[in-house]
């Protein structure tokens, strides 16, 4: 008898739970699904708005109409706004937003600029924003964009910072619309923290962090960037890793020679160039440089789990990339646990029918690093440069004359990119990534993909370090979205479900972080 | 009174021998230079006329127009001239001058044609000869182009071909002109061989000389073609290096991908080529591909005593060169008498301020042989693609599709390029090796260099094997010469020198070879 009472408390807390947060989910997923179909085209349309505005962070005058139209934006939403400015950066858009009785203080990152554009490599302009009904690459053809009315979820939207980054800003803004349509309140207090130079490396973040470190005050940051699973499967990260990049160049003879007068004799800076890199990685992916892994974290347990949980596409993804073997022997999830070197160009004298039977004067190739957690850029630099050393290159910063060439073999020019920066992971086993995990799968109705990492470079590092503060990225647009390259481009059904997750995090997740 | 008498015979032979021989080479000498000095503007602008032509062997109407004007220049000297044609070929402005009574027939060589151009590397119009009153690299001027009078001799010729290989038609057509002045008769029936394809490797030759056999036979080639010692000092070589080239291409992903998310796990083409070019060849020029020194004929006596007696100037061309080390512990000339492993580009995605963190989708590599007597291109293919499959490649002659790169990894694009040939190489010790060298060295008053073999390509071996007929090449332009590259020129000294050998070997060799 006792027995079954205490089953029938049990069941009946169950369900209390359920009745208080189940159903709360659903409604907020419902409300700001209805108030999306309703508003579709202008929704767009406020996206395309944003797009039509180039936003390369070196583009002052631009960079400032993005800035004021982003403000503008959050002000008709009741935002309380501001630029932050520190000198010669783009100005930071913020804003607050208070729930009355709220414990938490959430702050909410986009960045508004974009990639720069090579606009020879796009199919139209990167800064006339055109839906298409599919990918170009599939033979996508433009369509009109609608004055009203449903638009296909599989159509794209192309043009500049499509996806990358403002695809989110216009997500959080309906999501604002939803809630206020729907007086759904806040789970939370919400800041807004829209950078503009995110592209260009964050150069200014540090001190931006450091100016305004009171007013950005909050006890979680979460970063609308980056894509969504390859599945489409809606992700969070709680990591990402760091960046950096080096230019180098071995040199040759002062001018191109015969090859076969002088082949043989003078020394080639191709083959000098090859050999070198063939000692800092092999085939499958290892670094080879010693000591390069020995400040690499170990993996967790629960970080493992996360990984092994993911859904697995990369035999899907191989057959789409044209990759018959992917390097080493782990999962593409697994092997962004450990860091890069990656070779991103080559060049010396000419190749195909452009060459010439001549010894180049100088090879060039450019490097850029992926970090884990717990290495850092100057280290890597100095066990990177020992290693250079070691294989008997004296190490040079700015282009020899003749006389310095004549003077010393093997030289090679070392040239660090600026604006790299370590890796940064939030603990998976913090209260606050249970409890965004949770919003978000509530919102969605089933499992989502938990990355202890994402593989590209987001400055995380910055918020855990310098603001003690946990960070949680959560992105929306889709994995196929050109990023970077010409032709980025949103598809619509990212965007949809965005709008969602975006006002599930903002109905809910002071709810969930107990 | 024996001994006495004895003695004043052997003085009286002596003085017979230097009157019948030392003086005619200074008096041939002396006439081809008093008919230069007179003559200086008219050369270099008959020669910058030539210059003015494009010449490369693709432009068929330009090397049309190249033909017409070189056998012009021969019949204005009384030559017999003919243009030999094969199919698809620019043609062989060939020629005869006989001389009654003479015991041999001479064939001469030259090429009308030159190397490509990337107009956008030159300092000038490739096509557009000018006069500068030093080297571009040493801040060199434009001066006008002289209506008479005098030249320095230090001023150079700027223009394709300058070096490589109009100014030996100028200075054979001087040194005719000379001799023709100063009533000097021919020593030897003399053969004209102009080829207007040299540069493209020479496809047709072999096909000329099956075609005109019976009008090539003669007993004796000279190559007027490459440059002289780089002391300056005139030389003759006894052979050439083959030559052979080929194209690779590594295959990364078939579209650029984000380093970040996929770097580690998507195969960089970069690395796999860096990675297979370092096992080819070491920093010090030695080949490691297997079995690929087997075939390499023995360096003789001779060679090796003409070697030893070559002034060195390698620590010279070093600091010319801003060289630090040249490539293994040989000299320049002893290098030359092994096989060649020439990197002579490389290219994959991005460098320097273009560099994107992205993985490419290509890398490429261009390589350029050079060979020593025995081996032949075909063994050099087959021991190259075996070292390559060895190393884990699959070849293949055509771009992959998607398809094709998703079935096998480490695909490998092997594109040979067509044209290449074997070397050549006439032994020393044959008598005619020993007179060639006595008629230069009389006319020039001192030792000559004498190379068993050019570093550079020229079809030797054709006239070795399919004419069984030696081969001596005579140089008359500066190394500096910028050949095969953006900004050749001629200094003209050299034009100036190379008249005085023509001229000797004109009125000489059929003397000096008993």
């Amino acid at each position: 008898m006792k027995r079954i009472l205490l089953a029938a408390l049990l069941l009946a807390s169950a369900f209390e739970i359920r009745a208080a947060e189940g159903p709360q989910a659903a409604t907020v997923r419902q409300r700001a699904r209805a108030w999306r179909s309703a508003h579709e085209a202008s929704i767009v349309e406020e996206l395309a708005a944003l797009l039509a505005l180039p936003n390369v962070a070196s583009d002052k005058p631009n960079i400032e109409r993005n800035a004021a139209a982003v403000e503008a934006a959050l002000r008709r939403r009741g935002v309380a706004t501001e630029l932050l400015r520190v000198p010669d950066a783009p100005p930071v858009v913020f804003g607050e937003l208070s729930a009355p009785g709220a414990r938490r203080t959430i702050v909410l990152y986009v960045h508004y600029d974009g990639q720069p554009v090579v606009p020879s490599q796009w199919t139209g302009d990167p800064w006339k924003p055109i839906l298409r009904d599919k990918p170009l690459e599939e033979g996508g053809r433009e369509v009109p964009m609608p004055a009203a009315g449903p638009i296909d979820p599989e159509w794209r939207l192309y043009g500049r910072s499509a996806s990358d980054d403002k695809a989110p800003i216009v997500a959080l803004l309906a999501a604002l619309d939803a809630l206020k349509d729907a007086r759904i309140p806040l789970s939370a207090n919400f800041k807004f923290f829209l950078e503009g130079e995110e592209e260009a490396g964050s150069p200014h973040l540090e001190q931006f962090l450091e100016t305004y470190s009171a007013r950005l005050k909050g006890d979680l940051w979460l970063l609308f960037d980056g894509p969504v699973h390859q599945s489409r499967r809606m992700q969070v990260y709680f990591g990402a890793r760091g960046v950096t990049g080096v230019e180098l160049t071995a040199f040759g003879p002062t001018r191109r020679l015969h090859s076969g007068h002088y082949g043989n004799w003078a020394p080639n800076p191709g083959i000098e160039l090859a050999r070198l890199l063939s000692t800092m990685r092999d085939d499958e992916g290892q670094i080879l440089i010693p000591g390069f892994l020995d400040d690499v974290r170990k993996v967790t347990e629960t970080e493992r789990k996360a990984l092994a949980a993911a859904p697995d596409v990369d035999a899907e993804l191989r057959k789409e990339l044209g990759i018959a073997k992917s390097e080493g022997s782990e999962s593409l999830l697994e092997s962004l646990m450990r860091p890069a070197l990656n070779i991103r160009g080559l060049s010396s004298g000419d190749v195909g029918a452009k060459a010439t039977n001549s010894i180049p004067t100088e090879a060039s190739a450019s490097i850029d690093f992926r970090l884990v957690p717990d290495q850092t850029p100057e280290r890597v630099k100095t066990l990177f440069e020992d290693h250079v050393r070691r294989q008997g290159f004296t190490i040079i910063r700015e282009d020899p004359n003749r006389e310095a060439r004549a003077k010393t073999p093997r030289l090679l020019k070392v040239a660090w990119n600026s604006g790299g920066y370590p890796s940064g992971r939030t603990s998976m086993d913090l209260p606050v990534s249970g409890a965004v995990v949770r919003t978000i799968e509530a919102s969605t109705g089933g499992p989502i993909v938990r990355l202890p990492t994402l593989g590209g470079s987001i400055p995380m590092y910055l918020f855990l370090e310098k603001l003690k503060t946990p960070v949680v990225g959560i992105p929306i647009v889709n994995h196929d979205n050109n990023q970077h390259a010409a032709n980025e481009n949103l598809r619509i059904q990212n965007l949809w479900d965005g709008i969602e997750t975006c006002a599930a995090l903002l109905a809910r997740l002071g709810v969930e972080w107990k």
